[in-house]
């Protein structure tokens, strides 16, 4: 593959702009990439292990010349980190972001920017429960998907350039309305990280139950909630208070369905829960079939991580 | 390692029978291993691929002379199988069962005993999302929990037989009061997989965010709640009729916790959000120290299957 970007300025060095670094030079799309950090320690693992061709010390000095900028911090700066590099952004340089949420993105960085300036929001959907400098791997985006949510008017080729970006990085590109993916990602991500958090919790707190009986008897639910759970704080923090309203309406949802199942389970209503267990059944093999996900033991993960440990 | 049993018998050849029959031989734990199904379409399938040395068509026949008889059936049915079998038990057999939840189990079949039968009640903290006779597999065991109930006055020796066999099956065996394995149960397996059938029923009821979409777009949160979901339906239905009460003692704290959770959101709280999510985040470390998990991307399960395909 060839190059795409001259100059990509990684704004953020966690586990999305990582990936992103070694799936771009592992295709060879970006003739060099920029990357900062806020964090003195993150700027300086990055340097160690060679995450950029170049690490800098400020936003401005990384985008300076860039033709496509990527934000990868937490939602919740979003707006802060626009409002810094604006005044460097070369004219008709492309900006997107990686955030969970897009609606609130879009209001928060979109008054910041100038007419020559191509803002494509996007989102890739893929992770790990890791986070940091050195979470990063190649093939984090590989038959993963990358959600665009091009503004109305937004230059096709600019689009165009970043859906072959991504797609060089593995991934497959849709592209689709801000609010409508709002819903569908409160739906399925973050109204489930949010129950995973709370039942996590739930265990912490109960007295009657040791930590360590917890910990070591977690068969298969109680242990994918603990992974779902480790994920980083920060940027899910920000993902509920910046996606509220869509996460706020599926929760009630949840609610008013969990109280039907624990109604069923008071009264011995078996029959109610053996239909709802059967209908559910179902939604797996859909998403074996959707490629999202593999029938092996290992869910597709096998060989995901082949560059960097852990954190 | 020698046979510690000439004879066992299987009562139920789904998952968990399947998986010890496989375990047994690795190790030559069980001099004949007798098995047996209520579907004849169950029992044809297990002669076919061989999972027992004799599959016959009734728990009376089954039971024989076995000096080991391990229910494994639904929770919801081990009374009337108890009741079945009672009659033909040989005397000074030792009679234990695989069921999740305990004290129901203990109070439906302990009444069809004689006193020279030795129940000793047990759970192997282990599974996977497919049943059926084909779905065993010899390492299920491997390194997992097995917790047995022994009621009070049990033979010690009896008591360390069917130790021994969990141990040659691969498992580290406990020992723990039935109340208490129900409420720890209720914490670590029962309710997250209420939760996560609860979720992925919303995930499907909704209307404005097609099926396809959430297929599509299921990043790591609710992909892992649809493998969780995609359980059983009838043994699930039965776990949670018959631990009843550690489960809405459970689930009324998990509620609790996600209104605090919920009403964080619609505040604006992010201080509190934010400390939840750290909390939670430490539990995770724990689950891999204690060796339930590995902090690996497949999550231990590499090499778990190395027999049956999927059903």
């Amino acid at each position: 593959m060839s190059v795409i970007y001259a100059r990509v300025a990684l704004i953020g060095l966690g586990l999305i702009a990582g990936s992103m670094a070694h799936a771009m030079r592992r295709a060879g799309l970006a003739g060099e990439i920029v990357g900062t950090a806020r964090s003195a320690e993150t700027r300086k693992i990055a340097g160690e292990i060679g995450l950029c061709d170049r690490v800098v010390d400020t936003t401005a000095e990384a985008v300076r010349d860039a033709d496509l900028v990527v934000l990868a911090v937490p939602v919740g700066i979003m707006g802060a980190v626009a409002a810094e590099i604006a005044p460097h952004l070369a004219p008709g340089a492309t900006l997107t972001d990686v955030g969970s949420v897009k609606q609130d993105v879009i209001a928060q960085v979109g008054p910041h920017l100038t007419d020559g300036i191509h803002f494509i929001p996007g989102h890739p959907l893929a992770g790990t429960e890791h986070s940091g400098p050195r979470s990063g791997f190649a093939e984090l985006f590989d038959n993963r998907y990358v959600l665009l949510t091009p503004p109305e008017g937004t230059d096709p080729s600019a689009t165009a350039k970043l859906r072959a970006l991504w797609e060089g990085c593995g991934a497959n590109v849709e592209e689709m309305d801000p609010d409508h993916h709002d819903l569908v990602l409160a739906v399925t991500s973050h109204t489930p990280h949010l129950i995973a958090y709370t039942m996590v919790g739930v265990a912490d707190d109960l007295r009657r139950v040791t930590d360590s009986e917890v910990i070591k008897y977690s068969a298969a639910g109680f242990r994918d909630f603990t992974r779902i759970a480790a994920s980083d704080p920060t940027m899910w923090r920000d993902v509920f208070l910046s996606n509220k309203e869509a996460t706020l309406e599926i929760l009630g949802r949840f609610t008013e369905e969990l109280f039907a199942l624990q109604r069923a389970i008071r009264t011995g209503d078996g029959d109610h829960l053996h239909a709802y267990f059967t209908r559910t059944r179902a939604i797996r093999r859909g998403n074996i079939e959707a490629g999202q996900d593999t029938d092996a033991p290992d869910f597709g993960r096998i060989g995901q991580r082949k560059d960097g440990p852990a954190e």
